[in-house]
């Protein structure tokens, strides 16, 4: 027994068929149909710390309950009364910056993932003094000072809760960003495989950095000498800025959004490779029609497109995009270029999402070799009983003349 | 129609039910079953160039026919009229080439992967102006020769035929290892991550180098930093060496093979790091075991054992038996530790040995956070149409206190 009163703390019970030994061994959610379920659980509101036990009532942890939701409950402690105070936060915030720190040269980062970092449904992305904060679910909502208080304590001086997370509806959330401590009016530079990013940490996922293809990216970068490259998707210039880093002669981005874009310049600007950098917002399809009708080609060519398939129910058309990919961008590839095709859904896994690229290929009349497949960076940790969550993939296929 | 007659190749016919679709998307292989055989047929000696056609008659392409094989036929050209000389093949050498010179910053790596790099069963591998040339396949040991004389024309000084490969049995070829061009005595210094390999070319597989754990190598050395590091089943001081490369302050490899313990031991002298580095030389099991009763632990243990799988019959033993590394290595973990387990069984699909690792980390009472997954290099390219060819998996997990 603890020190702490945990006495009036709500009990979740597992239902006699649930997969207790499952839980035992480390699978950190609990599905609504598993829990008996009464007017009492019912109750409960979201975000509430309860004690789950099995169905001969023998404890199996702390928990976070969303009783509406369909992950009812996640494991936050196997310790039945542990306290869910700052000091616990603390405790896993630490952790997860030891590997970070270790892992990487600069304290530009993803700080925490969520369930692999023991901290369920919290996403904080680190930009040197500042933290992002994505409490996407209800107990780390109703916590976020004490995250932000821990992320000072760690020496951040900025934390920004930003509340665009898509599971944030079903846990009752709402959607308003705001500064939890100190502010920033400007975009960061994040430096990251040699080049510089600028990240709009206040514009959200718009303009904001994805982290996670930090290793695909210094792939692509080593290929990238004297290489002219075409960076579709491109955000605020992910690729394309890493290849300009490490040699490459030229990039030209494409992306639909001009935000995006106008980051991507400005750190090209700031690389001080402005001459060699160019845009074109539009379409991404009708961008590569456009280009293959000019007869342009390229020595590397990346697509790194939005989740065509974010649930199972869209995974047979967002194969048909992915696939649509790989042959508009196939006749853009000089003879013996690269082209790198990446995924972040999680319903196409890696064998179907190689498959559609190499239909694509094909269909675009070209053959090739595959060098790389590569997933999210080491900020992105996945936890063990939970390896369906790698959803981020990136292939880099050789075409031959 | 070219200019050679090849009017007196002789024709092989797929039978009606076989799958010449798939040949026409790029699969390189004909299986015996799918060939039309008769007294003719069976007489085709092994390495023999064919023309391949459907039931139709249609040509698909020139193939190298080892007719006893269970692939019996594997594509070398869509044009069924192609001829396969020296000019051939440095043609395809040097498609090759200017993959590895653009990947690489020196001339160490798999130089030709086999059926990828359009030459079936024929794999090299360079180490500066040296190349180790495995011709697994009957048509490219009957063309030992021109492939030697391409490697000069590329600049290399000696050339090594090594006949060590498994397939060659099938295949009716003699394991005899012998130098075709130039010679050399003694073991080659190999650069790669920043560390000094010893590699022993004419000892062949047991003291040669395994360019393909590359970028495995890469991510370990990246977390390495002041760390103490065991290295088992380290051959020739892989993941060891590249660790002190990095920064590590030791290294402990242990290995069943003095030969290779010794290389190991001289590319940590030629790195003036002998003091860092030690050695255990025994049974990779009984050395772990010892270590766990000394009371050992290491910031970063790896295992990358022999392939415990190698075929479908050895599935379920190999799986148990990557479990039982994972359990004897997890309690050599410091806490926060990492632990990278690797196969090169064709048999344990990632996902296979993915659970293999984690049921045995879990049965050391450990629990941990997978943070990378890593296949082999640029330099072994996979055959779009034989993905199944990813053999080589590199899991780092970090492991809780």
């Amino acid at each position: 027994m603890t020190e702490h009163d945990t006495s009036s703390r709500p009990v979740l019970r597992l239902k006699p068929k649930a997969d207790a030994r499952r839980i035992r061994h480390g699978y950190p959610w609990v599905h609504r149909d598993e829990l008996v379920t009464d007017r009492r659980t019912q109750a409960i509101a979201p975000g509430t710390i309860a004690v789950l036990e099995d169905a001969e009532r023998q404890p199996l942890g702390t928990v976070a309950v969303t009783i509406e939701s369909r992950i009812a409950a996640r494991m936050l402690d196997r310790d039945p009364l542990a306290e869910i105070d700052g000091t616990w936060i603390a405790a896993r915030l630490e952790m997860a910056l030891a590997h970070r720190a270790r892992a990487f040269d600069a304290p530009f980062y993803r700080l925490v993932h969520a369930e692999a970092d023991g901290l369920p449904g919290v996403v904080i992305d680190r930009f040197g003094d500042a933290a992002v904060l994505q409490p996407n679910s209800a107990w780390a909502d109703a916590r976020a000072d004490l995250f932000a208080d821990a992320l000072i304590a760690l020496g951040l001086s900025h934390v920004l809760l930003n509340a665009s997370g898509r599971s944030r509806d079903a846990e009752g959330l709402d959607d308003t960003a705001r500064w939890l401590r100190g502010g920033l009016d400007d975009a960061v530079a994040v430096p990251m495989n040699g080049a510089t990013y600028m990240a709009d940490l206040i514009g959200g996922q718009k303009t904001g950095l994805f982290y996670d293809q930090r290793p695909n990216h210094a792939f692509v970068a080593g290929l990238a000498r004297d290489a002219r490259v075409l960076d579709v998707f491109s955000h605020v210039g992910g690729f394309g800025l890493a290849a300009l880093a490490a040699g490459a002669t030229s990039a030209l981005a494409v992306d639909g959004s001009a935000p995006a874009l106008a980051l991507a310049e400005r750190g090209a600007a700031a690389m001080g490779r402005a001459d060699d950098f160019a845009i074109r917002r539009g379409d991404a399809f009708a961008v590569m029609a456009d280009l293959a009708t000019e007869g342009a080609t390229f020595d590397i060519v990346v697509a790194d497109p939005p989740a065509f398939a974010p649930s199972k129910q869209a995974l047979t058309q967002g194969l048909r995009a992915y696939e649509k990919v790989a042959r508009n961008a196939a006749p853009l590839v000089a003879p013996g270029g690269y082209l790198t095709l990446c995924s972040c859904s999680h319903a196409a896994d890696l064998s179907k999402f190689r498959m559609a690229c190499i239909r694509g290929i094909g269909r675009a009349g070209r053959s090739g070799q595959l060098v790389h497949t590569g997933y999210a960076g080491a900020d992105h940790p996945v936890h063990p009983q939970l390896t369906e969550s790698g959803y981020l993939k990136a292939l880099t296929f050789r075409l031959m003349p």
